[in-house]
């Protein structure tokens, strides 16, 4: 028996949403519909992979640990000159490296109930407390309560905003108020994880970017994985203050961000046709959603992601496998402390129609 | 001003080789020969670069986390049981985990001075001693002397064979000797960092693979970075014991490698000419450097790697910045503790003679 921490040694490691090809092989299927894992269904942006085939004959290459071109581009996104960026294996890299950086062991982190988990997950395996609030009517994340938990000892905050898997936000108003009500001497830095912020609909939604210029413990946290369709190759952004952007810069590996991820970032973001693409037909599919689950008079939330969670009032394991039966792979959120929820993504009109027909079906 | 650990606040990062993009804009230069990675000259394996193309549509899914087809194909490649199979965002980050998982803070590690440095790097952010034995004559590690260091609080040993930067290497008899030597009650893991294995010619070179069947304390890492000519795409290997295997699998991200790197490692490993041809122009290449070396009288070390290292006597910082202007960019290493030494990675016939030409112009 090797060493480690009861920290480690009680680790619940993150349970991603069930692979395609995993689910054909284990059920006999040759059609199989994944609503699972918040993915783009238009795929990735065709600019994006043309970059990437243009790099193709550098792969023996070393990616640039300095990240010279992806930081000049997304400077000129964001409006953010490029000291205030930094880029990560995805962003849970960035959630795992703030964490090491600016907690101790023993030192905590404080989050919301039904928060994304990689927060408390990566804590844990730096021996950092998660301190949770709970949530508030309607799924939402109770930003007065946890101002009041904010404690010596609490280094960080996490706020995803919009949640997953709730779908929920937090306005400009109640982040407003949350940051004026911190501590002015040694605050903790809030982390603004904003994976989802491309499908935001709501008018009352943070300017986080404007937040950051203007206070120095805010970070924002954005990804290339989800309305920019590249998960597979792991980009995370983080817009912070200088200070801390170079506290990161000292910590991640030099080479965390691999070549065909820098190059797809750069041509994804500039290509504004395909963000106005994924969200109409994000949109469209969330209010297809939304009737129809009305309609079945199943318990939903309005989101401000690609997905949308429903309360099916049953163990959400035993619907998952009926599900995945049917050929259709949704997420249960057992982990986030709601044992008969489900998150359901928003894919094309047909895989969208596909898992409501299945619902129907084994409900 | 955040708050950040002392270690955090001191830590100097890792400085890569210059780029060349970086080089040809400072120098005002067309043309750049860049032997400071050891990179593959030949580039990537072309069955790589073709499964990666195959890849393409798919960019919008996230990874594999149960890393499904590498573990199997790897597990044939390395013929071990797929559960002693691990991979990272190449094997930085698994140095980097292993540290965070074995080791608590104020614990330590144990290596050689003049190891790889990101073993120091990797413990210092993750406030974790490092302790180093001195080289012996020839720039070798010196096991007895780390033998002898091995004290409670020593959580890993870290032995890169064949070492970079000197080029030197541990036998099997000595490695042998030095795994009996170790406590039998609780003994601290021993990591094998083989990043450069596949170019060593030396006929008592350990068969690592081997060793970690029989010692669940022994921990190998390769790399798909070198001769695999992969560097772009990052993935490291792991093997070890399963229940070493399995704590590292809680602890890392769980997309922490990207899909083109998983399908680009199934086919480089499967790439035999590929790999045939690469230890051949290294080979040559090496062959070339001890002769001109030798000529010019500059004192070097029999090297196992893809690159050699060289006693300039001369400041390596300013023969850095002379051989940049000649238009060739080689490693100075003086974060080594080796000041006027430089390493100089194998490249095509034709870039050897450049870096060889410019060496004797500046010298």
């Amino acid at each position: 028996m090797v060493k480690v921490s009861a920290e480690i040694q009680s680790l619940k490691p993150y349970i991603p949403g069930k692979p395609i090809g995993e689910t054909m092989r284990e059920y006999g299927l040759n059609k199989v519909y994944k609503l699972a894992s918040n993915e783009n269904p238009l795929g990735p942006s065709p600019k994006a992979v043309e970059a990437v085939k243009m790099a193709l004959s550098e792969l023996h290459r070393y990616p640039d640990a300095a990240f010279f071109d992806l930081r000049q581009t997304m400077s000129k996104y964001y409006d953010v000159a490029p000291e205030f960026l930094t880029f990560g294996n995805g962003s849970n890299e960035l959630i795992d490296l703030l964490i090491r950086i600016f907690c101790e062991p023993g030192e905590s982190i404080l989050t919301s109930q039904a928060a994304f988990i990689a927060y408390k997950i990566c804590a844990q395996a730096a021996r950092v407390n998660t301190i949770e609030t709970p949530l508030t009517t309607g799924m939402r994340f109770d930003l007065k309560a946890m101002s009041e938990k904010v404690q010596s000892g609490v280094r960080l905050i996490f706020i995803a905003n919009p949640n997953n898997p709730t779908g929920t936000y937090v306005t400009a108003k109640e982040l407003d108020e949350f940051l004026m009500s911190l501590p002015k001497e040694d605050p903790p830095l809030v982390v603004l994880d904003e994976a989802y912020c491309e499908f935001v609909r709501a008018a009352d939604y943070p300017d986080s970017i404007n937040i950051v210029k203007r206070h120095s413990n805010v970070i924002v946290l954005r990804t290339l994985s989800k309305v920019y369709g590249l998960a597979a190759l792991r980009v995370g952004t983080m817009v912070a203050h200088p200070e801390v952007i170079d506290f990161v810069d000292r910590v991640r590996n030099p080479f965390n961000v691999n070549s065909l991820a820098q190059v797809a970032a750069i041509a994804a973001v500039t290509d504004a046709q395909f963000l106005t693409e994924a969200q109409k037909v994000n949109w469209q599919g969330l209010d297809y959603f939304y009737d129809e689950l009305s309609k079945m008079g199943l318990e939903h939330w309005p989101s401000q992601g690609n997905f949308v969670l429903l309360d099916s009032k049953l163990d959400s394991s035993e619907l998952h496998e009926q599900l995945l039966q049917q050929g259709v792979i949704l997420r249960p959120v057992k982990g986030y402390g709601l044992p008969t929820h489900m998150r359901m993504s928003v894919g094309l009109p047909e895989e969208n129609h596909a898992a409501i027909e299945a619902l129907k079906k084994v409900l």
